[in-house]
C-alpha cells in the first residue's frame, strides 16, 4: 500500500500557499522551485488540486495558483483524494461466490467480513486526515523552524508571488 | 492507494483455514481452488503467510498448510503485513530541505508535520486491523452464512483436508 509523491508535493505546496498575501499566487514553476521537483510533476498536482476545488488557477501571463477557500476548511484528505482519488485502497473483487462452496449473490446482501473490517480501517485512516487542516500544518511548520528561516520564506513568497487577475 | 488483491486472496484462505479439522492442512491448490483463483499466485501469497510465521508448511505429497498459531492471534493487519511488507504508505522525502529555503537537516530533527499526520493517519489504520482476528472474521462468516452453505464447506474441508506430517 503506498500512497504517491504527489500527495506529498501537493500538501507540501498547499501548505506554502498559507502564506501568500491576499489576492496573490504563485506559478507552477515557481512551486516546483521551492520544493526543488520537477515543473511538469508539479504542475500536474496543482490540475488535480484545482480539479478538486482546493486551488484557485488563473491564468495565462499572470496566472498562478492560490487556495480556493480558507486553509482551515482544507484538509489533508482533501488533498490526498484529489491526488489519489477516493476508490476504496481494499477492492473486495467478492471470491466469496467463487469456487465449488461459492455463496450465492443472495447470500451476500451483506458485506464481507473482510472487506467491512478493511473499509472501516480505510474510515479510521481518512477520519484521522480529516481532522487535520492546511492551517495545523502551517502551525507545525511556524512553531518547528526558527526565525531566520520564516523570514527567507517570506521574502521568498513576496518576491514570487504574482497577483491573480 | 491500493491494496494488492493479494491481501485479500491471503485473508479469506487464513479465514478458511479456521475451520480446519486440527492436524490438518490445505494444499494450495485447493485453497486456489476453493477460492476460483490461479493456484501459482494463491501459492505465492501462502509462502508469504509461512514467512511471516502465520502458516505453517507442510511440505512433500502430503504437503498443505494450516494455520501457525491460535486464529485469535492473527489479526488481519498481521495477514497484511505479512504480503504488502511494513513499509509506511507515505514516504516523506523531506522536500522540505529542497529548493531556496530548504531547511537544515538540523532544523530537521523533528518530523515534517505532514509527515507526522500521515503517519498517525497510517496508525489508525493498523490499530484498526490489528483489532480483527481470524475468529472474528470466522464468526462473521458464520452469523451470515444459512446452515446448507456452512455445511457444504465443512464437508469440502473435510475432503479436502489433508493430514500434515
Amino acid at each position: 500500500m503506498q500512497i504517491s509523491k504527489g500527495v506529498e508535493w501537493a500538501a507540501h505546496a498547499a501548505a506554502l500557499m498559507c502564506g501568500l498575501p491576499p489576492g496573490t499566487g504563485l506559478r507552477a514553476e515557481a512551486l516546483a522551485r521551492y520544493h526543488g521537483v520537477p515543473k511538469a510533476y508539479m504542475a500536474k498536482q496543482m490540475q488535480a488540486l484545482s480539479k478538486a476545488g482546493i486551488v484557485h488557477t488563473a491564468r495565462g501571463k499572470n496566472g498562478g495558483y492560490r487556495l480556493a477557500r480558507s486553509a482551515d476548511a482544507i484538509t489533508l484528505w482533501d488533498v490526498m483524494r484529489a491526488i489519489e482519488g477516493d476508490r476504496p485502497a481494499f477492492t473486495c473483487t467478492e471470491i466469496r461466490q467463487n469456487g465449488p462452496c461459492g455463496a450465492t449473490p443472495d447470500q451476500c446482501r451483506q458485506k464481507c467480513a473482510i472487506a467491512a473490517a478493511f473499509h472501516a480501517a480505510e474510515a479510521a485512516f481518512r477520519d484521522h486526515l480529516q481532522s487535520v487542516s492546511l492551517v495545523d500544518i502551517a502551525a507545525g511548520v511556524l512553531a518547528d523552524s526558527p526565525p531566520d528561516h520564516l523570514r527567507d520564506v517570506g521574502r521568498w513568497l513576496e518576491a514570487e508571488a504574482v497577483a491573480l487577475g
